[in-house]
């Protein structure tokens, strides 16, 4: 069934949601949805299940049927600390992320990253309408968060603040499942670029408490790393 | 250290192996190595540590210094039979999950499938390139073996030889967490298209003795499901 997200949840005791913009006009124009149709409306881990009662290119008015909690949203608060990589690579880690049931992605710049992110505001635009796109297509609740680019000092310093936070670093540390992972709560996870992480900053987070992290002999790209992590940490917290 | 595969393995009491083709071409000239200089050499598992004794464009002769296994091996083999996907996303399955430990990977055509793989042998020559780089580049002890394409039945008969098989399917099975995973032995995970399976290719799988495994409510992409299981695999069994 189609799943849209909304920008703003129903007050209590209402009975119908509009859609504006270019949902209404996806809706009305390129699924030709119709009176009657089902849809989701979505936003914070609520499903609106509702029939469409009006559409027009500008505008499509639904009914609520029924409200439920999201399924598909996992029991643990994920945020992936990405070093930025080179070309497309962020998008695509963010997109199979987002699948995967990450609620946060945070870009950072490490002292191996080829890339630096200029021109902020348009690109973190457009891997905002990326994870938008992948949580529609993967059922989520949630639209996960695209945080702005952070210093790597930074993003240290924001991953301290979660339950569990783990560095992943290629020349040593716990195995993933060595680790007690809580079945709820915060995990702040930390891949690197192209390359890795130099060793004193895989120091200065470990001096800051995060958790160094080895997924062992075999060299993983940059893009691989965060897809296995998020994998293994869902199911290792029985979310997938 | 820079990597490579030899097709032959030496012979006991061998002291040398000699380097052809292009990859004599790429360790002397691209990678500009001399004389001297250390250099691994695959095989089946077996690590040939080597320094170089002599290079020219056609021939590179090493001598081996000592003979390793191959600590990047799983415990495990797993083999992953795929739904061929449609444009290039069979490459990026064959890249990333070579990098996470695959043994082999067999392509197969089941109903749901758009791709029809055509021209066959020039294919899966370039799905085996795709392999062999993943190999050298993750530090893999073998390069996965690339199967012909199979029909939908072939492919089922296959893997049920396994000690273990698998079937992703999005309409419900076991969960990943639910398995006793051997610790050696040999693992086969069937995943789908665009789409997932029929019902009745499920049921066909089921009855020929494959187990099927649901990966929750988040609908993962066809390239993503791949990953995402070899990743949880390999982790169940001590292998990332």
């Amino acid at each position: 069934m189609p799943r849209f997200f909304i920008p703003e949840s129903p007050r209590p005791g209402e009975t119908e949601i509009s859609v504006g913009g270019g949902d209404a006009l996806h809706i009305s124009k390129s699924l030709r949805m119709k009176k009657g149709d089902k849809i989701i409306l979505a936003r914070m881990g609520e499903e609106y299940h509702c029939y469409i009662k009006e559409t027009s290119s500008e505008r499509v008015v639904c009914e609520i049927s029924e409200i439920k909690k999201a399924l598909s949203e996992p029991s643990v608060r994920l945020s992936l600390f990405q070093a930025a990589p080179k070309g497309g690579k962020l998008e695509n880690i963010i997109q199979k992320t987002t699948e995967l049931g990450v609620s946060r992605v945070v870009p950072f710049i490490s002292k191996r990253c080829v890339s630096r992110p200029g021109g902020k505001d348009e690109k973190t635009r457009r891997l905002r309408k990326i994870a938008e796109e992948a949580a529609k297509q993967s059922m989520r609740g949630v639209i996960p968060e695209i945080s702005e680019t952070l210093s790597f000092e930074e993003a240290v310093a924001e991953a301290s603040e979660y339950d569990m936070k783990l560095i992943c670093y290629e020349n040593g540390g716990e195995r993933l499942n060595a680790l007690n992972f809580p079945a709820g709560g915060s995990i702040a996870v930390m891949t690197g670029a192209e390359g890795g992480f130099e060793r004193d900053e895989a120091e200065y987070a470990v001096s800051r408490g995060m958790t160094p992290v080895w997924l062992g002999e075999r060299i993983l790209r940059c893009e691989t790393c965060p897809v296995a992590v998020t994998a293994v940490i869902m199911n290792l917290t029985g979310n997938l």
